[in-house]
């Protein structure tokens, strides 16, 4: 997943500035996803019985098997043109939604067009220690018979839905692509929840320190910590739209699910109020950081003001004495010395009960 | 009813993840509840009279009394799967909603689904001393001829209610079950004007303490307050719209208790309003905190500024009378010492018309 | 009226938990008003006279006067329940809304119920010493041939209307009660303008002493009018949507006063209007206020760095001429105290040329 | 125009209270308004030719040419309520709207009844050196004749109005009174670019001003700026919707000048889109001089501790060997002078070394 | 491109005061561009062949070829009121937009007149260095066989495009006048990700900064940037609406580019979304630097504080011991010198640990 402060909010279209429309060219900072080898896996979902493998090229898909069966065709690390071109070809994607697929700076959107449905979204992630979100993009086209997923990384973050659906695919059979779609974006949205629960952590973490007793420079994570949050909060609220809209499509493979759609967007409801709560409690930590520092401030200033108040008008007392007059008759007098420290001793006592009394000790 | 501080503010769904849609799983962090015996009562209004019982089990429920006579079954400390699939067997219930019932940390949302309504909200409490909001989910079903009412804790909020329908029920046997929801709601949405005269409470005391002459360090409990507000706003502002949704549901049940969900409806804006009028007053301490400490800064600076101007000055003049050189005229001089003390009293006079006139002293 | 600080904020419903839905109990906390004795006075206007009398118990008051004539029934000082029910009994009023005439902390709201037409709103009152708002809750029930006006405490704010309509009752006679309601609600709304007109004043006068030369503390001063412009906010806005539902109300009585009510409805949004300025105007003040207080911090840390910088390094010259070392050649020069004295207001002079150059003195 | 600070923001109806609706008072602050003389003045148009005079009385201008022919009557410094009652009853205008021209703080809104269509809005002039907004209120009635401008001061604000229809009244005769009235709303929303011109200059002036090394203490300014800028946006705010409202209004005599109303409409969005932008730059303007604030208090505190930092310790050095001790060995030795010196010199470099290592100096 | 600061933000409308409605006057402030030689490029597209050629006056460029065939006329540097005006006439465009497109402070704006489709908007230009924005406007004219762009400035905006053309102008022929007219936009909006390019590595730049051990003094940065977006956001927040109402108007030449300009809208709304993102982010930068300064002014007082609390005390004991009373047994004791520097070193001693107790150093 990609990694790059300030910049992730950013789309990157300045790579593509001049490409006629539709023209295929991965747009994404990750290196490590351009790098890493594209995997296609096939998943047939048939009578009951799941049958998995995986393949190497496109031409090992086609032609998939007819509309009872269910096909879920999942590709990792999706940044060659080519291929893409292939599937575009193979399962008839329009070009400008191809062009979205590589394009891994796309903001969430959904499409219907041509019997086909699109969706793209992000997977996030959290790193706790340098308070930075990665994020890897997510696009699911579903037609009558089969369901097309491209990871921009290679992700296991399917792996849990796999494994039910090995044991357990009989409600699938029931409702149809439909069905593997929204359990595709029900992982998705309970993912965020996760990275929802880690930052929660590191903000409960720097209210903890807060409240110590010697709180630390925290300014610069609250300032990651915002940023963060801008960047998922932008990432995030299309996503409700684009459930809503799934939701009131006229679509015969959406409508059996609507139920669970709902669900699945009252989940989005729930992450993007819990954004909103932690935008607030992280503008109410910094608000309490500056009073704190505000306070402490004080409190040094206090300790200047009154160690300076008692000394200097004894150390012009000291001063006086210290003078070389030759005229001067307190310095013969016997009892001048003691005097003197009594009067100093009741000078401070003096300023103590002061500063006593406006409770600044 | 759960403490947790900024954890509180998160969906706790991590802990369902994998698992599929319509599970039943006790989600809520209330150790109290979980280990609470869970306690179901049973309270009948059937012409006119009014029969309660305690049982152990739900094959004691069922049959219920046909639909004149209504049901009012609750139960206490909801967290056992196995008992609440019982009940959903027993009344038809839909396993996603049961599923909601379950999951404690739910936001609050009403749905009308194959007959029954069901509605789920929170109790909340407010301890003073910590400034923090402990909360319970409540889920009520609303069917013809009973009501299910599902408590997370073992609690005595509906006492009161319980009370007035044991001596006077004659309004719920004409209107029927939907009076019961109403009744029902009224008293939750009754019980957070409790809450919200307690935050006032602890809003006024905060803002006594920063009026007097020594306002002490209140910083960690405006963030609280903060914090708990938020919190509060989040879970009372789906409330709103739940109640206006029942309040427009074409419902039999609710039609004839129409003009009552209204007045709850005001209600709701009422506590919202409050809820509001809080934040703003909450922000408004906070500033007020805030000008407190620079105000005070500004006097610690005053006293040290006006007490080293006044005698730096002075204790440069004893010090060139304190040098050691051999010729200084002014030594020898009997009328050196005085004329100094003279001309001293005369610089800390001027100093401190000089500061009189900038109104710093 | 009655003063409570923050307590005003907040409805207090925690009396009346646990009663039946109708419940007349008086929920007001001005003890002056409870302790008041209630009066009620009637206008009769009848082709074209006027009459007027002070009743002692409802029994007098019926049969009125059928519909062309109309009676104009006000009740000050209304906290008696028994009194209540008795009215409620002979003008047939929804005991829902008998219950909010009592509780004298409702919102503002209107109703229209069996051919009754109920408002509720607030008079104010701005103590401008103590910046705080009173207010005192006013219902007004329209019926066809009369009107029943209830305030909370022994009120003159009528009093002109009174007059008004003593000697010019020709718009009464043809526009029906509508036109009393009109002329009530007007009177009301007319009465937040002085408010205002008070708010404004207080708000000019801490903006005066802020110009000055020695701004005071004004910190409580903002807090509290901030706390009341809440308070207002919060009770006006209602009336605002109030009175546009009047306004489309479809009711014989109301349709021929419709382009009056329009003006009221005007008057109401330049009165949201006026709040809205306030707000911005009062944290123009409180931002102006706390830049004075950085500015000022300046001016007295520059007074000190120039003291201290001045000085400091004269006193350490003067110190080591003081020092007793045997040996130190300077101290046997004939020259050495004028030149220590020259060099010394050489280096005062420099810092006062550099602090000069700084545009700190 | 009137000048007066926060009290502008104050509708003044308190002088109305009590009055009858439709009560003609004049109400307004402009004291050389009530004092100038009232002019009369009339344009006519008709067959391609202007003719202008001066009238006296209300009757020397009735009748007034028929419909081909246009009639331009406008009224310089309207506040003798006994001339308006002759113009309300020779054009038949609504007494309530008679009553708003009088009133000179009324908010911006236009009417359509009885086949009048009446505007009323405001015109501003702002005074750079006081940076104080001036404002006057005009009040148009637009009949199929004959259009009525009712100035509250004695105005040039249309002569350049006046020079192009003499000139040129082609368009005038095609269009009819709509062109007329649009004309006049035009040169008046263009007199709004005026004044934001000015207070740009005024704004620039003021960021200028702090991007300099000294910058002056500019609080009140911004604050005068941010209070003048809120009522001018509150009186502006409103005239959006009412040039909308006549751009959809059913009217014969707009509908042909509808293109021209919304380039007006236009030109009003472009207005508040400025002043929108001007409220976010000065607020910029009051954080950029918070923070040079802070910056420079920094600054201050940097050269005192720099200062003391230094010279403390070497003070406390010179003090060491200012005392009587009998038996000091250093004192006695003939290099404890020199020594002394390397040794306080070595810690001045060492201090001034860590100071320039924390980039303080 | 035009360099004003805050100039920019104001429409430069006094130019015009007093002119009829569709005076062609040229309002600009660019002198650059009102100095450059105004440019007429052709481009034709007829059968698949692309002809390009530059004409000198608008005489050469009529009649055009007949509907099959597309001409792109692009006018450079257009601040030629007659030049516009011979262009006005021989294409029927209407005198009130012709006056939009030479006022080149025009808010971005389209209509629909007249068979013609006019579209108004800016391109921008961010000097990283100044932090400033340059504009530019562009007008799009759209007709059934030509395109009319005009830029205020001579630009190579649309080279690429031209590029592309030349070689590729096949789905030009398919879609016609409304795909060319896509494409502008297109460029167009496209152009604004490399705005936001530079701005999101000028914002990265002054958060790395921030981060740094030394942060510079980076307000006027800041505080310029910050106008800059809100220029950049009231100049594009228009463009959604207006490309919105394009994708919506009911044009044969527009309806088969739709799905086209559907993805310029979303383009749009990323640019919108990235905009609101850097407001946030600037806003939190701010933030960071002011807790900045209050951090290193906590600092500065600390060192202050330290210094002087640890070595006032020893001053004030060598200023004891350097009194010259006659008696004073201490200075006569052999040990007098060796205790006292042992009594001011735990002292200090003293000190620090309190200090290191309270983390200050």
């Amino acid at each position: 997943m990609m990694r790059q402060g300030i910049r992730k909010h950013l789309p990157n279209r300045a790579l593509k500035a001049g490409l006629p429309p539709g023209s295929l060219v991965y747009i994404g900072r990750s290196k490590k996803a351009a790098s890493a080898e594209t995997r296609i896996t096939l998943m047939t979902f048939e009578n009951g019985t799941v049958s998995e493998q995986e393949v190497q090229s496109v031409a090992d898909l086609v032609p998939l098997k007819p509309a009872p069966a269910i096909t879920w065709i999942n590709v990792d690390a999706v940044h060659d043109a080519k291929l893409l071109a292939e599937f575009g070809e193979a399962f008839h994607l329009n070009p400008l939604l191809l062009e979205d697929i590589l394009n891994t700076e796309q903001r969430p959107k959904s499409e219907h067009l041509e019997g086909l449905t699109y969706v793209i979204l992000k997977l996030f992630d959290f790193q706790a220690q340098q308070e930075e979100i990665l994020s890897e993009q997510v696009s699911i086209v579903l037609g009558d018979n089969f369901i097309l997923s491209f990871m921009e990384e290679v992700s296991d973050e399917f792996e849990p839905l796999r494994i039910r659906l090995r044991t357990n695919s009989q409600r699938l059979s029931t409702l149809g692509t439909g069905y593997l779609a929204y359990s595709l974006l029900d992982s998705i949205v309970d993912s965020y929840f996760g990275v929802l629960e880690k930052i929660g952590e590191r903000l409960e973490y720097l209210e903890d320190t807060l409240g110590g007793e010697q709180p630390p420079n925290i300014l610069q994570n609250v300032h990651r910590l915002r940023r963060e949050l801008i960047f998922l909060r932008k990432n995030i609220w299309p996503v409700r739209d684009m459930i809503n809209m799934l939701q009131h499509l006229d679509s015969e493979k959406l409508i059996p699910v609507q139920p669970y759609l709902r669900d699945v967007y009252d989940h989005t409801i729930q992450v993007m109020d819990t954004l909103e709560s932690y935008r607030d409690l992280l503008s109410g930590i910094q608000d309490l950081y500056l009073s704190v520092l505000s306070y402490r401030m004080n409190d040094v200033m206090k300790v200047l003001t009154v160690m300076s108040s008692i000394f200097i008008p004894l150390m012009f007392i000291v001063g006086v004495y210290g003078m070389n007059f030759k005229y001067m008759p307190e310095l013969e007098s016997h009892w001048g010395y003691p005097l003197t420290w009594t009067f100093m001793i009741l000078t401070a006592l003096g300023m103590l009960a002061y500063f006593r009394h406006k409770r600044w000790i």
